[in-house]
């Protein structure tokens, strides 16, 4: 198991917030997702080798930007 | 056919116009809703006797709030 922090710019509102968590879900061998756009803050836990690059497509998919904390 | 507008506070980004066009839609005679988050504009277009009431109501259960502009 492994937490990774990212920052996202571009939430503004809690329908932000489930845009990112549906997408970021979907990402092999994440299991649980939390999302705060008042922090911008994005916590990824899930198995040693989710793909970082995966992590940081999913929010784009969403519509916003992300990268490493 | 009539034409209403109301001013909506507490939009912030196109999920949240989303969520007002949907639940608006659903108030009974409305044909068209246009609905901006910039400006907080909502314009209603449907038959005459669409109930304000409805409207106002149907933004409240969007999680926002209107008034009759």
């Amino acid at each position: 198991m492994a937490t990774t922090e990212y920052n996202v710019t571009g939430m503004t509102c809690g329908h932000c917030e489930a845009s990112v968590r549906e997408e970021v879900s979907e990402v092999p061998g994440v299991e649980s997702v939390e999302v705060s756009h008042e922090t911008g803050r994005l916590t990824v836990t899930g198995a040693d080798d989710v793909s970082t690059d995966a992590v940081l497509a999913a929010v784009e998919d969403a519509g916003y930007r992300a990268q490493r904390a």
